[in-house]
């Protein structure tokens, strides 16, 4: 139950915008985040135009010829018809104007690499949804929901620009993404080596399957990066779960635990505890994957490195059950009210449900199964075990599905993926979600980049003055390497006429 | 109509045993293909068991989560777990005992590649039946046959052979496939790469698409056998057709082509004109499929090199209509009774229908558009553009569905296949599926075989004291690739340990 909550949390929120259902505490935060980030469209010029396609619902079955409108965002200021470069972007799981808004690296690079930017939606986000508002109504208008059935929509997509707009055939096209937008980049490039002549795939844990990397490499990652912040910090966290449940145990526990962490709805049942405790554990992971170097406004608008800032609070784990939870508020309000215009913070709220959290909720439920566990010793987290069964009947109960734990591993080839070419895997060390990814090279063409000060896909968000001086060095690889595959590209080109 | 019959015969034809259901002829011949060639079971001992793997009927959809029982054949004879191999032949249209006992290479070369031999049926063929008795019912029973499905079958079935067989997991597995077995070979090559090292595709006419090839290559090819295989023996042929046409407008035409053919059903109306044209360019198109050098019963029991036997009869194209369809006679029954034991020729019996063919048409009606067409100038058959809109429309009457002709290029790569590895294709000069097929190497991993006096797939068939030194060479080259695909598996397994 509340074990299954924690899981679906990390699932949930590979990219932020994509918040799972349960609890739903967090659809208020990710439909927040949704308007914040719109918001924070940087002052750089990003002008783009939006253009519709008709996809097919299915790619891989001819029962139903039915179509539906992708979108997708064309920036084309920097091309140049004469050896330019296309950048295609492989849309996560949002909207994805958020997301062409926040990688900014793309832009950035647009002009050295003559090359459009163009950003595809993937199915059953945004504004592209194959059934409208009743693709998520059940498991048969969620069907069409896969990664082949979105690489697919790409390959059109690429195919018909690559048909319509003049000068676009013969160039190269790379692909770029981050997060699960990552592992489809990479994926793309893995199937459909033709389309694309390369691809970078940012913080993409393209291993966080079944039997690939320990299930509990997320959390401890997340703990090393509050131990490193501040000292005691981890130690802190991992003391108040218990002093929750102590404090909890008391009759006036629930109350006054409402007051010291300023909820908005005071909590009233003891189920109530284990959501408070889910909440908290997804504040702490959000943070680490949002610890960037400089002020930022991607989850939530937050100071430079967050999680120094929350453990100045978070110093002296020796102290009263009372004292250690009233620290805990002091951090918790580093990431809900930077701004300090929060009155209260919110667990509860059940806002309009994000459609970009139905979809991944049910992703998470058939190919994208991610498991996630702790253990209380090598992280700050209560103990959960990955319960497959659990996590398998509650699948079951919310949509109708069974999820397959071994078909993406089939599929895309697991950790045996040496025979494939330019694909460079880049990673931030204290992001979460390195643990499942690619952070050794695997062949001189299978490249992995690792940027120690790194927080989630940072090489993709825009040059900023605060950069450490590894996520430099780290674009400038990517960018060498993109120039070298549409070099390749031309002279491949050249040498066929 | 008439027009769209002769293409459907080639799109059947990829494969004996697999024919469309339009017209009814080639049914019965389909099934009395398959029947002769379960006798032709060659005396090496060819042993193999027979096995079943549950399948998901739809890997890429969690909506149903039914499953179907998947036949394999295996033969372990020869198999070493010490340094061994396992060589996987990749399923096509048909009964899969067929194809095993029509591929005696692989049992040819068991022994030195200590390989273990599987044969994998492809869905809807076979004892491979997702419903049954109802897999053929309508487009939504269908809908699950497709070339990625059946690849994702595979690629299941590798992997549950890898668990279970103790002492398969660290073996190098290597696709083997023909005809559009051999396209599947290749197309699992490219999109599982971490499943098999390399892939054999023989006579795989994976470039037979839309605007890949002239759609009249193929005919150009039969008609150059025909040429090439006795003075006159193809300009008797072109003139054949227009003869028919002259004999069967006058009143008694019918009648009496009925008897010079020896026909088991009289021609009674004038649309049986073109049924039996249809039929007679059938004949020709097999018989430059299966023009093999030794005595073989692969469509039919054929004398060595068939159509030189053929061509014996076709020496003078300057004769009366009359006496040039006496002599078209005396050239069919080389290929239909050669036993000596037919009492007539039929071209409308309409026997049992073999799923194999229903399946066929499908998938030519789907995935597998492949546009064929003559102009009787650059080849001996009438005029017959290939016109689209018609094929869809008779599709989408026959099955519902419509055709998607760019898909199978933008899913598997159409020309631009470069960036895959370890592929042989091998084609025979002779074979008019050549025409479709990669007959220059691509890479010095993407090589390309021609046999100069090769059919359909001959480097496939079990060796042979007639075998022409071409095909010799060609198989000792193939084994020699393969050698180095499994030296090079087993190298990185060491360097990996």
């Amino acid at each position: 139950m509340g074990r299954r909550s924690l899981l679906l949390l990390l699932l949930a929120f590979l990219t932020p915008g994509a918040a799972t259902p349960v609890p739903p505490a967090l659809r208020a935060l990710s439909s927040l985040h949704l308007s914040t980030s719109f918001r924070s469209r940087p002052a750089v010029d990003m002008k783009y135009s939006i253009h519709y396609i008709q996809q097919k619902v299915d790619h891989f079955g001819f029962h139903t010829d039915k179509t539906f409108k992708q979108r997708y965002l064309i920036a084309d200021k920097h091309w140049k018809e004469d050896g330019g470069s296309i950048l295609f972007y492989t849309g996560n799981e949002g909207d994805i104007i958020w997301f062409c808004n926040n990688t900014g690296f793309m832009w950035d690079v647009a002009e050295e690499l003559k090359a459009m930017l163009v950003f595809a939606e993937h199915r059953y986000y945004g504004e592209s949804l194959p059934f409208g508002a009743n693709s998520f109504k059940d498991s048969r208008h969620l069907n069409f929901l896969t990664t082949e059935q979105a690489l697919a929509d790409f390959a059109k997509l690429i195919k018909y620009l690559k048909r319509t707009i003049p000068g676009a055939r013969n160039q190269p096209v790379i692909a770029l993404g981050g997060s699960y937008g990552g592992m489809l980049a990479a994926w793309f490039r893995m199937k459909y080596p033709h389309l694309v002549v390369g691809a970078l795939a940012s913080s993409a844990p393209i291993w966080q399957f079944e039997n690939m990397v320990p299930c509990g490499v997320f959390m401890k990652i997340v703990t090393t990066d509050f131990r490193k912040s501040g000292p005691n910090c981890s130690e802190s966290i991992r003391r108040s779960w218990d002093a929750i449940s102590r404090l909890t145990e008391k009759g006036t526990g629930l109350h006054w635990l409402s007051e010291a962490l300023h909820l908005c709805t005071p909590l009233t049942e003891s189920q109530d505890v284990q959501r408070l405790k889910d909440w908290i554990s997804e504040t702490w992971v959000n943070l680490a994957m949002v610890d960037y170097p400089y002020e930022s406004n991607f989850l939530q608008p937050l100071p430079a490195w967050p999680i120094k800032v929350v453990c100045q609070y978070l110093k002296n784990p020796n102290v009263s059950d009372t004292w250690l939870l009233q620290n805990i508020f002091q951090a918790l309000n580093v990431y809900y009210n930077y701004s300090g215009q929060a009155r209260c913070l919110n667990i509860s709220e059940t806002a309009t449900s994000s459609l970009g959290a139905l979809g991944w909720s049910y992703q998470t439920c058939t190919e994208m199964v991610m498991p996630f566990c702790s253990n209380g010793i090598d992280d700050m987290f209560e103990p959960h075990s990955w319960n497959f069964k659990e996590f398998s009947d509650d699948c079951f109960k919310q949509w109708g599905v069974k999820p397959r734990p071994s078909w993406i591993p089939t599929m895309y080839g697991g950790k045996n993926i040496s025979s494939h070419t330019n694909i460079i895997f880049s990673n931030g060390e204290i992001d979460p979600w390195s643990g499942g990814g690619v952070t050794k090279d695997i062949t001189d063409t299978l490249l992995a980049i690792v940027i120690p000060e790194g927080a989630h896909h940072l090489d993709l968000r825009a040059n900023n003055a605060f950069d450490p001086v590894t996520v430099l060095l780290a674009r400038s690889l990517e960018v060498r390497h993109m120039k070298q595959w549409i070099k390749d590209f031309y002279a491949s080109l050249r040498k066929m006429h």
